[in-house]
């Protein structure tokens, strides 16, 4: 690791120089000279020992023996909150990765073959092939006794799982949201990294806003690449998970791909972007009519906005989930669209955020009695699909502070284009 | 489905007109006039339905009496091969989706709640949600004996696998090959679209070379997210996989990220890029020295271009998949590089491609006895390693044709900039 960031130190000189034409003037309204990669942007070693640290006390409390925490490519946190190993792409099983820690043992990481270079670069701990899962899994479980925490259990391919449970012998296997309370709470580098990954979103939703007012037809696929360029020209890694705009008809629809439908006048128009920036990532959701658009129209997008204004009055350390949801939840039944709002049919209201875009803690949900603390970082959410009219979804990203909270991203939620 | 078609057919007259401004004068190089979505660039629901019937056929030949396919959105192709459903977003599990066939029953696609009304435009046999998971399967194993066939076993997450298992009852579940198969043979409707991902990652490269050309400082993370630009400028829908630039001590990891690190005179640089194109990908990776670079940096580069070529040389109808790696490997090995490439070890050095950037079959490796046949795409691949000197992978995409093999990228694989 500390190869990479003396790397990145030096090649910060060169940074400003290098990257700043990839700037184009078409999102020259936001000065992103803030947001190259400095050495104090890093999460650094020590803080990923810090970390390891607090999980290993936390162990005993939960009444677990070790943790066993899987990560892929695009949900790398229970892997990444230890390690800056987060590998690229989604395509075969060697971008999987076991973190595992036992209450007296070292770390270990294990990894792909392929990836063992790159891992033993990222970590200050020792990386193995998944060759040698069974033999060093194996070892601990023939001294020890009790239940392994799985972090990750509900995205762990079933190949992978069977090739732990054999490994473990006796010890027990129990899925833990342990690693998921602990992260929730980011530290102040994380947060700042957050921020900027959410100014980097909000520019996305800018370039868009100006490329509809030129008053040219726009396709949802043209208007999703404008926001992705936004973010990579500011300085992304990579966006967050790919952009969905989607317009008229197809506004209703979740995670569907843009496609070459123009924007019509009086559309209602959803979009749903993120970016990432060293390894943080944001997420954001505006909904919007575009031209001249129905009062029923209108009444949507405000109806969405006022369910997160009410999250974002309520927000505070002290409540919990469960009572911020309602507050959201409630808004939604008041302005009529029980029926049309997974969220105000008690579906959750927000999720937590950080290193991979849905984290599991804090679920703004009903009957989750986790209480919000400073520096906890979710959404919070609002979607409403009317069939025959459309849909959109208004999200926020936002930290508790010691006294309330903070929205991270500025772009406005209501607007009529 | 139609609903989607009529659309697009709409919006192509607007097509040009309005996407063309993205491409940006860096890339006017290639014309990407043809590379709007047209009509006939989509695939008809008649070859959705030929598809389902032609492994509806094949299922009691291969003693199964069922399929079951299971796709996530970056892994989709055991379920994108019967319907245009492929969402978005990999950070959760609202993207998962099992395909059933029973050899008498008719096909159901299950996904998650939230995708039901998208996946239901997608596909013309009925869409359920999870939820209904159980029901229907039970019914089916009341009513059947034997085996059902698993696709994607090696991705399938653990959590939805028990549900599986929970609702067949009595029939055994067994990962199958038929479907791979079957889908590694493309119509020519396909290898147009894999061709024209192929000019698009082409693109890219062209881009990356061009920048390097103008002699200043780039980054790792510049010229990746510049080839990322490309793509998306000449109407990619994505870049099929995030993508690889590393240069110098970093050219040997696998599944690295691009870092802000300044490519110097004198790297090894290793590029791993792809593009997705209206469903299909390509996957093509170049390395090339920098500048005054050694001999020792130039033989690699070379070493590895030949054993590929080595493969070009000798792929055709007929041969087996076993044969192919063999010429390959050999090349490898005669090159010197025995201990410094995977494939020179027997890694194999090539795999399917499509609607998955690694497909199942044909996998160009040993051992593998699969004939090679007309319109097979897949890659070949050399990968070099040398420790304190760099790496690079050389992979082109081509496509077996009646008499000969037909590569489908055309950028040169022998470079020093």
């Amino acid at each position: 690791m500390s190869t990479t960031l003396t790397e990145t130190t030096t090649a910060t000189a060169n940074g400003p120089t290098n990257i700043h034409h990839l700037n184009g003037s078409s999102n020259s309204f936001i000065e992103y000279g803030s947001t190259y990669t400095h050495a104090e942007d890093l999460i650094p070693a020590s803080e990923y020992q810090e970390r390891i640290a607090k999980v290993r006390d936390a162990l005993p409390k939960a009444g677990l023996t070790g943790l066993i925490g899987f990560g892929d490519c695009w949900r790398g946190s229970n892997v990444c909150y230890f390690t800056e190993f987060r590998p690229l792409d989604g395509v075969s099983d060697i971008a999987n990765a076991i973190f595992f820690l036992g209450v007296d043992s070292d770390p270990a990481l294990f990894v792909s073959k392929q990836c063992v270079n790159y891992a033993s670069e990222c970590t200050t701990f020792p990386v193995y092939s998944f060759d040698e899962l069974h033999k060093r899994l194996s070892a601990f479980a023939a001294n020890h006794t009790g239940t392994l925490g799985l972090a990750g259990h509900a995205y762990i391919p079933w190949d992978l799982m069977k090739r732990v449970e054999a490994a473990v012998g006796n010890l027990k296997i129990e899925p833990t949201k342990l690693l998921a309370e602990i992260k929730a709470i980011k530290s102040d580098r994380e947060v700042a990294l957050i921020l900027k990954a959410s100014a980097l979103t909000d520019a996305a939703m800018v370039a868009i806003r100006e490329t509809l007012k030129d008053g040219k037809p726009h396709t949802e696929r043209e208007l999703a690449l404008i926001g992705d360029r936004a973010m990579l020209a500011g300085g992304a890694d990579r966006t967050a998970f790919d952009a969905m705009v989607q317009a008229g008809p197809r506004s209703g629809f979740n995670l569907a791909r843009p496609t070459d439908r123009v924007v019509q006048p009086g559309d209602l128009v959803m979009t749903d972007i993120g970016a990432r920036y060293r390894g943080y990532v944001a997420d954001g959701g505006r909904g919007f009519t575009y031209g001249e658009a129905s009062k029923e129209k209108k009444a949507i997008v405000q109806a969405a906005a006022r369910a997160v204004e009410a999250g974002l009055k309520t927000a505070r350390p002290g409540i919990t989930c469960s009572d911020l949801n309602a507050v959201i939840q409630q808004s939604l039944v008041e302005s009529g669209y029980e029926e049309y709002s997974s969220e105000a049919r008690g579906h959750g209201t927000g999720h937590g955020t950080g290193m991979d875009c849905e984290e599991e803690q804090p679920w703004i949900g009903p009957g989750n009695q986790t209480v919000l603390k400073p520096n906890m970082v979710f959404t919070l959410k609002a979607t409403i699909t009317v069939p025959n009219v459309g849909g959109l979804r208004t999200e926020r990203i936002v930290q508790i502070t010691e006294t309330g909270v903070k929205a991270l991203d500025v772009f406005p939620m209501e607007l009529y284009w």
